[in-house]
């Protein structure tokens, strides 16, 4: 029979969103469901509501050998707020389950606590519940509600050719970050890559800049790479993309981890940077740049987007065109490697 | 070191909600955090929310060997709904996340999203985000957004002496159909024990009309048994509580799986019956018969709320009184068995 490992993500996510088609007449009204970054929902009244749920287990999304509990409940948050970020929208309020394996130490679990309080203060976000009991294997489930003005959520699907590709920060450092604790490199000066692997800092600021000032019209935050976010954006709009490798900013603390070939590498198919990818119209250029200075980060344009029929590319260095779909898929959590 | 297993779950509860005080002017503001059934937030210009997490996980709260992936998505719904029910809330939208095994067969992973998908709809809730990967164990963690009508949310804490205290349904099956799945019992008649175990019927309808009409002052769903969650009850509520052993309503389905005198065992020690237990003026009486009629289910007056200096305490038939913290604990998950 088939398993688990051919019924994958995609597939399962295309499976709900089949069968999960919202109620007629249902409130809130459901403006989007599952497949974006964050479910946009028109409350009566209200503003509209963002809703996400991501959660991090122990063996897939990480090692409790090499993952602080402080951390492991920062980043549950983290990539929770990446995704109302990408949305443009504002975390506001969530609920926290935490399956604890009857070895867990009390210190970790209480870290745990800790991590995800500091990290919800930090944005500014309510932790209003939790669901906490005993289980096999060590796991974080956020959800997560954000707020946006009503009618500017940023969709995956705004894309349009002839806009630029942006992304924040730098990319590859986490990925590095992973390839050292893993040991498949040496550690050289990679404590910067680790901590970006372990203790992500979501775009929360720059992600609801983007959206309010209009910038943004179509966004996705990096948690699977460029490699596997980029044609998921482009799937969405409608659109294909010419990224140029080149152009592609790679992390400082990925190059002191790997070396800069290795990190190059990473930029493109490395996982858990969440940055941000956005596409915006080229008369857009000098308020990215003011909205870069504001947040003190940068913002680079790493390639545009395309009519649909030339296919999502990158541009390498060398001249040639390689599609995305043939590039080596980065992460796929540990499945790949054990 | 100190172990998970003395890091009980109302610790770190207590924990959560000592670290986790909403932010200052936070939006949308927190009526009531962690707790409760839900939380209680009142989001600027609409209406009340609800909003609870709950999760299910292998070995823990089901075994995969009896637990049909159809039955497993439902029931993740299910005790979700109860909660909002408990709160006299709408269900409305959730997320879903699944985590699954390298093992699992993919048709058991499409009849949970399937199951899921079905208890959704039977209750006008849409599923509008998911997060999907492979776990070392299986698990489904569900969060869920109920409305209410603002200031009409029923918490636990609005018991007081005088009160009755009631329950809908009848109690002990969930327990006695665990039993009988463990191989404790003789299977007998026990089907719809079972049944009662892997597929409850929260009650949605009856919550929200017990809340509505402002009849129940205080309800808990009964997720972990009379014998725990009516000393949660009266804690939030600052009660006490006696209740007649005689009056407790016993399960049909639990006589037929088990007999009369475990059934009756189970009916105050065992969990999962989500039932719901709410106080009332006696004056109301008269209303709570009619709503029972309205849901076409009984409900039962089991005792009484009292001062808090007269504790909580079960009068049995033999008309001595045991404080229900030395009634033997139900359910504690698997914990307590392996």
């Amino acid at each position: 029979m088939a398993r688990w490992a051919r019924l994958d993500e995609r597939r399962f996510i295309e499976l709900m969103a089949r069968l999960c088609a919202a109620p007629a007449g249902a409130v809130p009204r459901t403006l989007l469901g599952i497949g974006d970054d964050a479910a946009i929902l028109r409350w009566p009244g209200g503003a509209d509501l963002l809703f996400t749920t991501d959660f991090l287990t122990d063996g897939v999304h990480f090692r409790r050998a090499w993952m602080p509990g402080f951390l492991l409940g920062r980043k549950a948050l983290a990539v929770n707020i990446s995704d109302i970020a990408a949305m443009g929208g504002v975390p506001r309020v969530c609920v926290l389950s935490v399956g604890l394996p009857r070895d867990t130490v009390a210190a970790y679990a209480r870290d745990v606590a800790r991590g995800a309080a500091d990290q919800a203060r930090r944005h500014g976000v309510a932790i209003v519940g939790g669901d906490t009991c005993a289980a096999e294997r060590l796991f974080v489930n956020v959800a997560l509600l954000g707020s946006v003005r009503p009618g500017r959520a940023v969709r995956r699907s705004g894309a349009r050719p002839g806009d630029g590709l942006y992304v924040t920060g730098g990319l590859g450092a986490a990925g590095a970050g992973l390839a050292v604790l893993e040991r498949r490199h040496r550690a050289g000066t990679g404590r910067a890559a680790i901590r970006a692997h372990l203790d992500p800092d979501p775009r929360a600021l720059l992600g609801r800049l983007l959206g309010e000032s209009r910038v943004a019209r179509a966004m996705i935050d990096l948690s699977d790479g460029l490699v596997q976010d980029l044609p998921r954006l482009c799937l969405a709009s409608g659109v294909g993309a010419i990224v140029e490798e080149a152009a592609v900013p790679v992390a400082r603390a990925a190059v002191g981890a790997v070396g800069p070939a290795q990190a190059r590498a990473l930029a493109i198919s490395g996982g858990e940077d969440y940055e941000l990818l956005f596409a915006a119209r080229d008369a857009d250029a000098q308020a990215i740049e003011r909205l870069a200075r504001l947040a003190r980060l940068p913002i680079t344009r790493i390639g545009q987007v395309v009519p649909p029929a030339d296919g999502v590319r990158l541009l390498t260095g060398a001249g040639r065109y390689l599609p995305f779909a043939r590039l080596p898929r980065g992460f796929v959590h540990f499945r790949g490697r054990n």
